[in-house]
């Protein structure tokens, strides 16, 4: 089971770095400060969990690889970031496989660390979100995952599954494979179909309130 | 002691997450948002406390009732934000006595871990102000709390009025009540009043010199 | 060894304080918020680098003596800021030095708990820059760090030097002085002469397909 984790999560930090360089290559940074938000996308989450659980230091900053490969994939982040950007739909499906695989990985951990069925989703979910969160922070921005279609949402479904898989007894292998399969389809298909969960500004009574609601909105 | 510190943590969580969730769904933020911000909202001051004074996992992490209280919370603000927000004052004064249950409740599990008093109350403050500020960074906004009237100064106040009675031997409850009024009160006064703290952009000399400045300081 | 740690902390605390506080003070936040920048610039590196290795609670929180300086450097740049900024480039060689003061502590005390060479060296850098980030996210900016000349690679160039002459058995403190020294220089050289690392709008192939993505980078 460790060696899947591990498997797992470089495999994911290495298209999180990715989507992570390729937004700090757009807004024009210089290649440190591209190579720190490769690092900090991919590993944000996976840092939050391991500090948050008292695994401290964490897996990615004692284990060099997450280093090494958060590195590689910035630097060709920086150097072909026009190159990535122009696949754009391809690029939403590496990160979606990063947010499958973080998902996975972060729940099997939190699994191996004892802590409770519903907190080991939650921390596999956090995993998932947690370097997309750490990216817009250091871009000063809304965190996309707390608005696009279904993106935490998939990553906790996946976490879910893994869960399920680990209360029945099923083997870790198959149960992870199931979890991120899930959280991957999920999460493609939210792209495909512009699928959305039901946005707060619905007035719960319609007619001629709705517009001073509008106004009021607005000025707060 | 425990059950204390649980009861006004519970209730503080209650009152911060229905201010966290009515700030997204303001920004139109859907569900999931909403409720990723509820729990911030409310969990994020203890959480900073929890991690920094080394009691991990963290208490609002493992203890399934805060997130609960925070998902009930955001789901009352994300159905029913327009008419929270219509009522501007209550809300605020919601958020009051959350900030003072807070403050309260983190002073006493701070001196429960022995800390020394001067960081105890100033673990207090953390815990009332920490969630505004998650929130706000969340919202990629300037935290309001670096701004507000009183808003700080009161957790703190309130968190020494409970270091001051432990220090002197009072009972924990009534010290705690104690502290919790004095920060509501300062707190509801400076809103009512318009109380402010000395902002910073007094120049030192007046005259000539300060146009200059104004011009320097928008520039920078 | 203990000592020196404490003493270059303490100094680039001072210097920090005074750089975040000045950024707050010309924000116009109150006194307090002022402080808690302050407080926030000069600390949140240090917090960051204990709270990673596992050394909580971090000193930064338990000593008084970082919260006093702190205290003293945001009430200086609170009534004098004004001044403070006139003095722009005097201001940029304080921040340098405290650059230079941090990362060497930083990684002094990442060697005393035993970490490997190349993650000393990187915590090093992550108490340099860690203020700055801490400030300009609370700011709601892109954190300088990320744009800025040289910043984070004079950080890490200092405490490469620590490394290496721990490596090599020199004794600490002119190991800690060749360090900052180096750090200090670097900065100062690459502010005088405007030095940058490569930005990464450089588009692999020039010509027309140039302006398309242009657009396309402003778009997304």
């Amino acid at each position: 089971m460790k060696t899947l984790v591990l498997v797992l999560d470089l495999a994911g930090t290495f298209v999180f770095a990715l989507a992570g360089a390729t937004a700090g290559a757009r807004r024009q940074l210089d290649i440190f400060g591209v190579l720190v938000l490769a690092f900090a996308a991919a590993c944000a989450g996976g840092i939050a969990r391991d500090v948050l659980i008292g695994a401290t230091p964490p897996a990615a900053i004692t284990d060099w690889r997450f280093l090494a490969t958060s590195a590689v994939a910035g630097i060709i982040a920086f150097r072909w970031h026009a190159a990535i950007e122009r696949m754009e739909n391809p690029v939403r499906m590496f990160d979606a496989a990063g947010l499958a695989l973080f998902a996975v990985a972060g729940t099997q951990k939190a699994l191996a660390y004892e802590l409770n069925p519903v907190m080991a989703a939650l921390f596999g979910m956090l995993t998932g979100i947690g370097g997309g969160v750490a990216r817009d922070l250091l871009l000063a921005q809304i965190p996309l995952v707390l608005r696009a279609d279904l993106y935490a949402v998939a990553a906790l479904a996946g976490a879910t599954v893994v869960v399920l898989g680990d209360q029945f007894g099923a083997p870790p292998l198959p149960a992870a494979l199931c979890g991120a399969a899930f959280c991957f389809v999920l999460r493609a298909m939210a792209i495909k179909r512009g699928w959305q969960l039901p946005k707060a500004f619905q007035q719960p009574r319609g007619g001629a309130g709705e517009r001073k609601d509008v106004q009021k909105d607005a000025r707060l």
